[in-house]
């Protein structure tokens, strides 16, 4: 049976690492880390997550920003916004929550974000940074620094494995994959137009799933001993629950944690990981400024 | 036997398209594209690089500025030439020879580039867009252009093909994972990390080889019928030959033209793609500032 990794567990760790580092910085300097969220509308969903990070915030020290528009903010209006949040010293991160609404460009928008404050790390520059060997981008994006945070914790180890990501978004699986690459890992990225992902995932050491499929990983897809990481979370029927649905990963838990070395469940594994990494590159955004001017 | 992909006549072709169309902007608007190179001291590898470029401009209507320094430039006098050639409009691309004296710092004039004008293809914000789904950067490196055009002018279909890349540099494993991988292939990159390249070079529809390493895939390494587009140019021992030398690739080209169903050949493959698509790149800078500004 696979080691079960344990997101929440791993994470409270972090937060708890975080939390002595913002002390320090405190008493140094008497300056703490800040995080600017930018919402847009009323998103039920935006606004939980919202709440979430602020939370987080408070817990740890972190100083929140929070900066809520109503849903017809111009483009305009809000990148005004970011670029009093660039000028602000007290901010360290800049999040805007996306989706934006639909008569905004997000593109616009995240390229106003100043590099120094994407904490995000979706920039381009960032991104090609992450890609190049020799250059290192300013922040790495949450959710894939989560994933082999996980892996690392967890005492598996990364050069001269076989790695397999499964999914090739912009916020998960390419950069996910331009991270294994860059710890030495041989890396494959399947994606819906890879013709049998089986065959493929079936030579992997690491899989990183991010696909947004229910379950599609089975317990014959994987290489015995694997470690597997499900970013995954698709919400599927169930009546015998109140909400009448529950959460799943990408990976048929039961069937892969029969096979594999380690594996994350859903919920509990790589998500509470991606809020404390935002909260962890904060805290690098902030210790690098703060150290910089004093 | 494979068929042997005519890199020479495939680059014969693309430059008279080039020529074709460089008269047709000359027609319109009196404007013709311009590249500039730059280049600091004396070693004679860049002098005949350099010389190869020049007259390929010349023979297609493109016209050329040469910028010599001598070694002992200092970085600041190269980035001020570099300024002034991002400023003269009747510049479309800039490229700096690599490599640059010992005393310079190559990323800190490399980013100096304007980006409008980076026909090379290697600012991070570039390489950034290349990986990034949605995004389109303005020019892609010029040899992985050139890799994925001698496919697809074979005939060799991308979509859903399992790709493998061997080697990452960044200025042609990286990004030519990153095309393929915007064209729909299933990319692996293998790199000196890897254990056993040769069974995952084996599952490939797609081999590029960029590893530097003399005839180090073998035939019995080669799926039939895969296409092999080597990219490696190492010079090894010939006493036969007068200067006591030959080029070869990373790929045998004896065992594998056995098995493959198209290769390049070393000499007089992806080597004469390299500087067209150089001219490629400004030909479409060129176009880009001159329909923009008329």
């Amino acid at each position: 049976m696979a080691t079960v990794i344990d997101g929440k567990a791993v994470a409270q760790t972090i937060r708890s690492e975080i939390a002595d580092e913002v002390r320090l910085l405190s008493q140094k300097y008497g300056k703490v880390p800040g995080l600017a969220v930018v919402i847009v509308g009323n998103r039920k969903d935006s606004q939980s997550y919202v709440g979430m990070k602020r939370k987080a915030c408070a817990e740890l020290g972190i100083k929140s920003f929070d900066i809520d528009l109503p849903e017809e903010a111009s483009e305009a209006e809000i990148i005004k916004n970011v670029h009093e949040l660039n000028a602000n010293p007290d901010v360290h991160g800049i999040l805007v929550q996306l989706p934006l609404p639909k008569h905004v460009n997000e593109e616009n928008v995240l390229t106003e974000i100043s590099l120094t404050k994407d904490v995000d790390g979706f920039h381009p520059l960032n991104i090609g940074k992450l890609a190049m060997k020799g250059r290192d981008p300013l922040f790495l994006p949450c959710t894939p620094k989560g994933c082999l945070e996980l892996l690392s914790r967890s005492g598996v180890s990364i050069k001269g494995k076989n790695a397999v990501v499964v999914g090739r978004s912009n916020i998960v699986g390419l950069p996910a994959s331009l991270l294994l690459l860059k710890a030495d890992a041989t890396v494959t990225i399947v994606h819906s137009h890879t013709s049998q992902p089986e065959n493929i995932i079936r030579e992997a050491d690491i899989v990183i799933a991010a696909a947004g499929q229910a379950k599609m990983i089975k317990g014959s897809w994987i290489k015995p001993g694997a470690a597997v990481i499900d970013v995954g979370t698709n919400s599927v029927d169930d009546p015998t629950r109140k909400s009448g649905y529950r959460l799943v990963g990408d990976v048929d838990f039961e069937e892969v944690s029969k096979v594999a070395g380690w594996i994350t469940p859903v919920p509990g594994g790589v998500g509470p990981m991606t809020v404390t990494m935002l909260l962890k590159n904060t805290l690098e955004g902030a210790k690098r400024t703060i150290e910089q001017n004093n």
